[in-house]
């Protein structure tokens, strides 16, 4: 059994990440496995205020590149302070969102190019990968919808962009699971959630054996 | 006549740049040339948050490639907002230190490669660099000595590095300056600042000719 793994979890807003990577941590330790559940910025203070620079509503004129480049050192902070160090502690990390975003986001769905986004990110953190990422696939319009009603959180500046936008975004996931065909899982994210938990508790299961 | 042109000047602090730029400003001014003088984050909000976040001394735990992705973040806001409006109305442009600094510091001195800072700072700025760069060569120790007696403003992160870590950055500029023979020129900042304002001058008024 190795569960010396970095799994990322990726997909839009309203895919139900957040509930998922929980009961999926609470599985795992039941079976008594060490797991460390993250997300950037993920409460490393570094990271936490450069998320606040991306985040800031006020922030109309930034440009993408900038942006870009934020989300890379946000992770970057993040990568060197929690991620690595549980992974050399033989941890396993499961982390909502990763690389995969910024390549979706920014390098495909905002043009500015997947490769260029791969290389500041492989900058950011090294070549290596994640060993096992699970894509949430769903259309934006039940992901937004989900969002709006439930009123969970405050809407940001990601979530007014159009839904066109939102749909460049899947498609750039989907097209990082061709080119990531090993990697990358796709689960579809518009089923119960108990249904979603058991897709991904089964590849999980099966990576660990 | 060509005036529309990015000057940028480099090299450590104390060497007097601020003082300089401030005379070729006002002399620039009496020659009739449209210039905007600026120096990173430059007032713009977004790279002077970005910088704040590189500056603060608490953050002693900013891993060196954060610090790096974070410099060209606030470079490609304060370039797309401030220079490339300014070159593109026909100005000159002149700064305050701007990718060699990073190539240099970070890229050199720290070790990270100055490849790969190069590579993240083209996607922040383009591949595009400076017409010109005018490189203030000076012994650290003189810069630091001078910082210290004149109390200019407050010590920070920077300048605590040890005088090793300065000296080669030393070596990082000159060795850009072998990179770059046809870019990067060289001043002798160790001569009374009206000496250097003449030298800088001189390089200046060939180059508009």
């Amino acid at each position: 059994m190795n569960c010396n793994l970095f799994i990322t979890f990726e997909g839009p807003e309203g895919a139900g990440k957040t509930t998922v990577i929980q009961k999926i941590a609470e599985r795992l330790a039941e079976e008594k496995i060490d797991v460390l559940a993250t997300r950037e910025p993920g409460g490393i203070e570094i990271a936490e205020k450069i998320r606040s620079v991306i985040l800031n509503p006020e922030h109309t004129a930034m440009d993408e590149r900038t942006e870009a480049l934020l989300y890379a050192a946000a992770r970057s902070q993040h990568y060197f302070e929690k991620v690595r160090p549980a992974l050399n502690a033989g941890k396993m990390v499961i982390c909502d969102r990763f690389i995969d975003s910024s390549l979706a986001y920014q390098g495909y769905a905002r043009g500015i190019g997947v490769d260029e986004v791969l290389s500041i990110n492989e900058f950011a953190i090294g070549k290596k990968l994640p060993d096992m990422t699970i894509l949430f696939d769903l259309a934006p319009e039940v992901g937004l919808a989900r969002i709006h009603a439930h009123g969970e959180r405050e809407v940001n500046r990601l979530d007014v962009e159009s839904l066109a936008f939102h749909n460049k975004v899947r498609e750039g996931y989907l097209q990082l699971v061709e080119r990531y065909p090993e990697r990358i899982y796709v689960v579809n994210a518009d089923q119960n959630i108990d249904r979603v938990v058991e897709d991904v508790w089964s590849l999980i299961y099966e990576a660990i054996q």
